[in-house]
């Protein structure tokens, strides 16, 4: 997540570098051709300008999506905090209260199912963009991702008892079976007595709760924005940023018309066709780089900084002493 | 689902090939008549557009339900998940443990309800587009549907008892009665004693979950986008394309003027309109290949690689050591 | 429910014949007063361009709304279908099985609540449209109405006993005091002990819920898409039908500048100004064809179907061997 | 609410006379100032064009969350009907039958509490219109708002005893205070024993249910529409209805050109310019008298009607013999 | 929020008066050069519109994503109403009424949660406005924040006892540690015999439902509406607005052709550019300034306010005799 105010010019113009590049090949090309008499190159505008609407429904939709998507996923780790901390107090106050061995061991392996879970969404995808070199270059300048500077193995060391983290890492899906010794380890409590059916009940409902706060990140993960609608989206817009200078050539020309500059204009379309284009280009790949919230782009939902934020709320629960530090932005974005 | 990071272009040219002859077709005519002396076939332009603007919101609304049809089908799959991992953990801590006879039966019970209810999913209908020649020729190239190449019955026959087999295939919506079965077996573990009242109510209401989620699913399945809207998006759209050539007809003729192209830019019609109208066209296409999420097409929400991770995960939770495997794309496609 | 693929084109043809005609008589009145003279009408088409914007907006608002009203009267429906697959099993499973007496009665109870519901739905509203004779006409020829062929009193015979059959029939809103029923029934299976208090809390919970889908569909019967955004619509849409033709005037005697047509094509502006007003007409026509949902129109969610189909699963739940048969489309139609 | 089919022309044109003078006016002085010499008056129409784009927006936009805010006005009303029922026949069933005592006092109480939330949701609020002259003036020639011809306390009294009457009366929030007073009965019939934990727990979920829904229904009526959001659409409505009579002048005069009526076409920009900003500022006030579902416009959402109903229905449930006759509308308007 | 009828003119001007100089420059500039003679400065003005076309979707686009997160920010506090109220008569009739020192207690803690919550909610974030000098100003003329006028400490001094302060003041959430205390107290009133497990059970959910609107609350504060979408629509805004001027000069300067104006009609390019783009670019102001709704604005959901009226109601359940005075709006605003 960005948290300053915005991205500055330059760091588009430098994100955007090589598309600046194409788009003033593809101005030049026409122009030229124009200039050494086709012509006939000089499209009429108005055709051109209604696959440019159809282009920006199409490109308002994308983003449409990609911002409902990105929404959703923040919406799903605010339900994982509501549901941790709610969680977190009914065990302590039903289950033996601040200082008792049991409730500590769920809560450090609650810990341990936030590490296992922001391990697994941050895993890539054949579809992500994170390895496409636009988006590689912008995180070596800028941040790097917790995820990929440690083992999940490692962190879960912290949490979790050898056997339990031996146990778990024999798993598929690592997560999921935290969750389901959490269940396990309620119904052995009732079964000694340790809490009565009521309380079982709540606290069973709120692991359910975090089941399903899991398979909602999951579903983001793995379910990408559906292929035919992106494909049709970039290839009607590369049919649009082609045919565009073309339209603009006639009126550039005609621009400079009984002034001193007649015959130069034409030269403008270049610079012009350039901007136009790129406007609609950028506009795509804005929305791409949240389309996928979980990663590892600047633009992500920050579920290290979340997962940690909510490790400190549940520690202060139990009054520890020595809480671990809130993650910081670094370069104004945070992960 | 296709997993990669778009369709190429080959694939979608050789997709609306005929589309595409249709339209070059459609722009030729017109511009043979014109060519021929008809000159007062230069439709303006302008009311045309008008109705491309309407067509463009009429594709775009369609698109836009499409989306919404496919995503919440994805979210009801993404429920299933969810509601069976939490049914699966309370019951197998509530009901005897990992090695319990009825938690195992009940388990592959489950199993059976994922493989009944895949298999009612992917029965065609008849707005479908499956038995269209477009898409079964694209599927004979790409992928195959699970559920095209093996029966319900033989599949059942590895999760049911062959009483309950026999009984289930007696009945019309079997995945309806399995949920039922389900619940019977509930009540008998609470009538003998094995489960308590608490109990009872979580794993009762879980299956009703199940059945909200089995009940969501067909309904998309069986409500088609509204064929009155559809039918108007078909019509409006063929008008445009037929229009649209005729008002292209005197701007491409006026290209030429003063060069040497005098009298032949007019055929530049014909490519000039195949591309404006395929656009149009295509983007329809592309809406209506995923508004039946469930018609076995490649851009399907994979209800099967769904199914069959869930049951992963189930008999991981049991600790089972023979694990199936996780069904992987081929050709970019999963179902 | 239209089922099949689409409306053929005959169908909106005849559907639409007296829009058609009014288009055409309002296209030719101002061509002939321009061929006898009267220049001065050939008003701008830009202004009128921007209602037609201000139309297509209005028209496209009116038709998302159509399409939301009637999925979500099909959601609801689907909710029906849900809450009494698990009311049935629970019922079934928790107060005496499959040949239990009081399962049964309550049972039939419950198809009677769904048939007093569908046929409350059918009754007319002053807004509804099925009166006018475009849908009168389409009705008679294609399908009929269910409830408009039977009485809710004589199909209800079959499902009550005859003292409550008499006791409904003195009732206001029959569905609500067909569920209050059944709640007193559940208090009373409580009170004799027949069912414990987790037993009839859950079940009393499952008739709350049909309570709501209830509520639900009679909220979208009982208020209409709001009249005064109906009616700005019908007059936008009437002064842009009105204007479109004055503005094509000019460009349409252009048309046959040079070419021995010169003079003539001014009346390609009738065939033409019909084709655009009547697409902006016909789609208002549509949505206006779904916005009821209840109102008995071949665009219908299927209530009568739908009802059928859960009396079939119900009664396969207990085992029942004579079991009605499913309604199937006629005409691809199915209400 | 309006029952009708639609607002008949007359009643719009009469509602909106006011606008149409001021439109006339401020088409009229352009066009005589152009007439009288000052050609260069006559701005391009494209850049208007393009701020009327951005209105129809804005409008668009405005209409929407118009369209929002009273669809679920009307579902929180379908809400408060479910949720009356449900809590009504709960009650009947578990807390002594038809004719307690109790339970009529509690049904009694709960048509205090729809009566004393209709009169708070009918008070007027600043940025409310039903004060301006053109809402005043409709509703004096059309219909009349319950609330504002009778009291709270004299309605009240039929529902009360006199003590509680007067500790209401004593309160801030009266419906508030008399949900308070459903819970403090039903707590002292758990004490009391005739109700047990179960069915005290169903009915106290039942009046927090109850809660929500007034609660849902006072965020509507005192959060409006924001008025940034209104004040920015009623300005840049107000540019584009001052700027687009100047941007039709040059069209509309040359539209005689060559024929007997050249010179005098240009007085066609009066009604033309009239026509297309009225229909962009009813388009506004349409939105405008839908914003506010609780003001008394004829556009309400009925919440008599609907209060009405619910004690109909709940009286029907007691098996009454007199139950109220249900309000109809007048004048096809009901409140 | 501002509860007048809408923001005056005049303020509206001020408001953006820095914009205004800005947009006079910036169509200044062009206009001189081409009077000085550069007559190719004019750019065609029909790409420049589809630039506008692409900056209207962003600018509707924020608009539209603003206007959802104020609303849902006053749903959440609609629900904290709702959730209060509840949570309050639940626990005065089953805890002991009216006098009981543990349920004034809790309400006052409850006081002292809305109170922390508020803080929180208050405090800036680096990607807010209410530092930039237009929010400042307008707010040291109009209104004060409440939550800057005074401290979280001494508020909270009036609900808590000592102890209870000077705990909460050593935590990290303070409002997520208050909920945790009540959790705390609601367990120790159940060991202690003074609510049974059903009435313990749905208060417990009812703090867990306070958790939840606390935590969605803070999911609006702390994610802005994503920085990639807030760059690319200042950075396009801007370029329109660089090009608007552009592209009117050669339809300006057309204007006085033939007429004593002829020449001077170009400087009319100056007022009419700013009216266009200053139009575009408070659309995106008036977004931006609803976009955060707890920042201290004068749009900002009126938290204050509503915790006071909480207050006021709950207090009134008590029947309190002294209750606090509702904060009523001054200037037209209220926080």
């Amino acid at each position: 997540m960005h948290t300053g105010r915005r991205y500055t010019p330059l760091e588009f113009a430098i994100w955007t570098r090589k598309d600046i590049l194409w788009m003033l090949i593809l101005s030049t090309i026409p122009t030229i051709l124009y200039v050494l008499g086709c012509k006939f190159l000089a499209l009429p505008w108005q055709p051109i300008a209604i696959v440019g609407t159809a282009v920006a429904f199409l490109v308002g939709f994308k983003n449409n999506a990609s911002y409902n998507r990105i929404w959703e996923a923040r919406q799903i780790y605010g339900s994982i905090i509501n549901d941790s901390r709610s969680f977190a107090y009914t065990l302590r106050d039903n289950a033996g209260g601040k200082n008792a061995i049991a409730v500590k061991r769920i809560f450090y392996r609650h810990f341990a199912w936030l590490t296992a879970l922001r391990f697994q969404l941050r895993e890539p995808r054949t579809w992500e963009n994170q390895t496409t070199e636009r988006f590689a270059e912008f995180r070596k300048n800028h941040y790097s991702v917790p995820e990929a500077n440690s083992k999940m193995e490692d962190e879960l060391k912290a949490y979790l008892s050898e056997d339990e983290l031996e146990y778990i890492l024999s798993k598929k899906n690592k997560a999921t079976q935290l969750t389901a010794i959490q269940s396990e380890e309620l119904g052995r409590m009732k079964a000694a007595g340790e809490i009565n059916d009521f309380q079982w009940n709540l606290l069973q409902q709120s692991i359910i709760k975090l089941t399903d706060d899991q398979g909602r990140a999951e579903r983001i993960k793995n379910f990408p924005y559906p292929r035919n609608f992106a494909s049709i989206t970039t290839y009607l817009l590369f049919i649009f940023i082609l045919l565009a200078p073309f339209g603009l050539l006639k009126e550039m020309e005609k621009l400079g018309d009984g002034s001193f500059l007649e015959g130069y204009t034409i030269w403008l379309t270049i610079p012009f066709a350039t901007i136009v284009t790129w406007a609609f280009h950028t506009l795509d790949t804005v929305g791409e780089s949240s389309v996928n919230p979980f990663e590892g782009s600047a633009n992500d939902v920050p579920i290290t900084q979340i997962s940690r934020m909510i490790e400190i709320d549940m520690r202060d629960m139990l009054d520890e002493s020595s809480l671990p530090a809130p993650i910081s932005p670094k370069n104004n974005i945070v992960l």
